[in-house]
């Protein structure tokens, strides 16, 4: 057995409201060796959440991994009414137009599906790392209802938040965060080690036409066919605003780090949350003196490489489900 | 069976943080046949979490009735650092030194109780009253788990917040709703009935040394006797602050109100809870031309009635434990 | 000459936005000896500044005491657009129709007299009291331009704030205050002595139809005649929301406090003021424990002694005048 | 006559809080004929205000411009108390050590100049630029003071803000704004033509030795000495935190871009002012869709371009004053 290609994986479960980019980040999970996905948690955020768990299960069938746990979780924010991301059209899924799921998520509530993965994790002296590709209330509710748990996190690795560039949702703020920002303060008051890839990062990582062609030549109905189709679209999701052919890709950008963190610059940080400021609300602002914090934020990330990565691993799932 | 004197009990779980005037309502609750207490849930507040719960073990102790489970619950506010009130001496119960419990906490989470609690209310079709006598915490994180239970709450029955009076552990705001203002703000946003027992009214129940004689005459080791040790304590509580020989009894207001609303005058009000101001952080604002909101503010009380009540009631639970 | 009835009498400037109760406190001033009304300064408040300054004159028309010169200050708060009271109808003096003033103001900025009256005062030795009967805007530019002349400030007594009461204007705030929030609290910043009368004390000063009956009488055209007609509507003006037949008589507490001090309790207190949460937005806070700041908080008022004085010195002036 | 060389010199009051670099943006304005400076006013900022108005009397002796009145303004921010710079040293001039002023500043004070140079603005039909080295203190009372005079700024150019940068003073905020964030937001509101030159510019125009060595050869007491002497110890100022030998210089570049604006990108945006949270406390924020506002944000220097600029006219001077 060749080790060095089957190292063992790590433990994740992605916390997410899928989402054409969740979808990808997904689908790069899926087919990454070096993960091992032990559930998809869902939250409200692109879209309500019945629409975020129906998507994940969709993504979970096409990828032909319905073992695969779905929880649904939190509604709502912690406080106030949510708001929806609505950047991928009304089903959350672009214009990629999957069946109905026939799968069903399990009953059990995504935080206490947490909570049980997280003392696994104790049990086993292996720490979970959660993937957070939604607004971060599910981990808030976790955090604060079982805050014994944390030793069970190895990290939380999150999209979210905005520190150079300007928000995408409001003129400071992340959707994400934004959506959730007294969540988002919780978990990095935690003391629990955090990555965050923020807009910063995400809109180096443009779908260009270039890009979007190494997800060519998929058999219809297989995931790389699927992604082609989502990227397509992306591809021309706003041209106007991005300066450019393609739109940020941001999600996948969070389990390519979980299996080839090279591909990114980081720093050390510590993240505050900005909640009490109407005109900030939902802004994340970071300590880059690193005095505080348990934070790597992401600087940079090599485009070129993280849209190979993507394919080959879309392409790989394709193997792995053909 | 003389049903006037046994009306069908009301389910009810009451919420605390132990501290004394915790343990009068606990034991007044225990006194009147009217309640039916189902648990009693703990939250950090008056002294740190496993304080609380520990004197909540101790008081049923007291009292005779380990049949009654303790669940303990949140050891912090939802955001920030807790703020303990310490109004009570170190251990919360001021001068009352109770033997260390010989009973337990049950291994299920407070949030976790109230939850199963309510689903059996639900399935009763007889919806459950909360009494709220600490920090909400544990009440946020149910509404925000568990949005589908509201159903099965009749209402919240709190101590807790200051409209025309100042507030007591800052300028503007009383310590319950001050220690995690947006678990109140989640409360008082969520559309269930509440009733609020602000210290406008508590300050209005002085415990003057009048009203301590009506305690007199327990035999040592009894919860009468433990009253009136605990009242003769507050008695001396604060008098330059007051402006006379007692201090406030906040909490027994609320067990009160279950069994004998009629003592009580109540104005109908929206409740809305300053969580972004460090002026007036905690600060409770009513809407008192009732336009929005569900709740119902206390105004005013019979003291003098609600004394001879708790008296009697503490009495009457002498004579069932004996 | 009978000093006794002749003392020195107090040199004041007042600053105002009439409005029926602002001409009501005006005519009160007229008819005192005890007051030397040095100038009257205009600020945006019930009405735009061109309609208060209108008011002012007019109001010194009908009392024949137009050598008091009124000069006009700022026409919005230091930040934000002006909200108007608009409590006395379109024209800020209700019903009362005086013709258009055939005077006009001093071309001098209200700042810059309140700042030349202040020189007069250092140099006599006896401190200038300011009267504020509207937003503070004029009295916040004046301490931020010319810290140095504080010294000239024997006090600044005001109408404003609600400290128990409720707003009048938002749940938690008097209009006077928030109207520009930021001035009144570099007001209270400043370090001079204040008198405030909020609205717990305007509240208890009603216009009663057997208060009213006391300015019967007048000759037309004369001031008690006007004082007769203003206070006849502002009687009816919102039994509804007063739960009697009368209106709060705000402003003229101001000038009535410096004849009369005796009719009123007050309490030393800091006071502060809320700029930064909506939710709050120009509430005042008071430090009761007067640890802070160097106000006095008007807590009581014996109204019919206030509503005495008010008729008895308006009929004065109709003596004066005639 | 050239007039090419001489074209009609734009009219200028440089409001500032002198200060290494507002003693270069003021040599720089000096040195050049398209500026034709009317007057200094001061502000408390990098020092207490009476140090701030020595210094501007000592850079106009220094110059041999004693012609030019200096006006004293705020001697503290609209809210709150002062915060001071302190980045120059104790006397705010850094390493230089300049002979006591022998010339004093004039009685009027700063705003009361401001408004006199703006109705001489309007008068002549010609606009006057202000240029804002320091908090807006003196701005803001000019606008409310005297907002008929808007009309007689052509516009304000500022060095002051943050946008994509972190602050220089807390985590998101400038000095010049976090010194008075009231008075920046009442200038951003007013609907005036601003010009902002923040830290994301300044950080680019770094005092490296090679751009230091620019300025030798003045003779011992001239201009050119001085400012080399200012330079150069600027240039050791903090390489730690700049990453690099030199410091940003911040001031000369609101003088350098009256004089050539080409060495500047800017882009058109609305700029709003953080005053509640404290978190963001000052921060400045900006809306680069232009939507709002009536601001220019340059957002690059050509840095090279502008110490040439900046050394050539301070030898120049050097010529005059010879």
């Amino acid at each position: 057995m060749d080790t060095s290609l089957s190292p063992v994986p790590i433990p994740v479960v992605i916390d997410c409201d899928p989402g054409v980019d969740d979808a990808m980040a997904i689908l790069l999970a899926l087919g990454s060796p070096e993960i091992e996905l032990r559930a998809i948690t869902t939250v409200c955020g692109n879209v309500p959440l019945a629409g975020c768990t129906a998507n994940a299960l969709r993504i979970l069938e096409l990828a032909g991994r319905t073992d695969i746990p779905v929880h649904a979780g939190a509604d709502a924010p912690l406080i106030g009414a949510p708001i929806y991301g609505r950047f991928h059209g009304p089903t959350g899924l672009g214009g990629l137009s999957l069946p109905a799921p026939s799968t069903t998520a399990q009953p059990e509530h995504a935080v206490e599906k947490l909570a049980s993965e997280l003392r696994r994790a104790v049990e086993a002296g292996k720490g979970l790392t959660i993937c957070a590709l939604g607004p971060m209330t599910n981990l808030a509710l976790l955090l604060k209802l079982h805050p014994d748990l944390k030793s069970g996190i190895d990290r939380v690795v999150s999209m979210g938040g905005a520190f150079r560039s300007p928000g995408n949702r409001s003129l400071t703020s992340e959707f994400n965060v934004l959506a959730d920002p007294h969540a988002a303060r919780i978990v990095y008051e935690a003391g629990i080690a955090c990555v965050a890839l923020p807009l910063d990062v995400t809109h180096q990582a443009m779908t260009t036409p270039e890009r979007c062609a190494l997800f060519a030549g998929g058999a219809p109905g297989s995931p790389l066919a699927a992604a082609h189709a989502l990227l397509e679209r992306w591809a021309r999701h706003d041209p106007a605003r991005y300066g450019g052919d393609g739109g940020p890709m941001h999600d996948p950008l969070v389990t390519a780090f979980l299996v080839a963190p090279s591909l990114f610059h980081t720093a050390p940080a510590g993240i505050f949350v900005e909640t009490d400021s109407p005109l900030c609300y939902g802004q994340t602002v970071a300590d880059w003196y690193g005095r505080s914090g348990t934070a790597l934020i992401a600087t940079k990330v090599d485009a070129d490489g993280f849209y190979r990565l993507l394919a080959e691993r879309i392409a790989r799932l394709e193997r792995m489900t053909a």
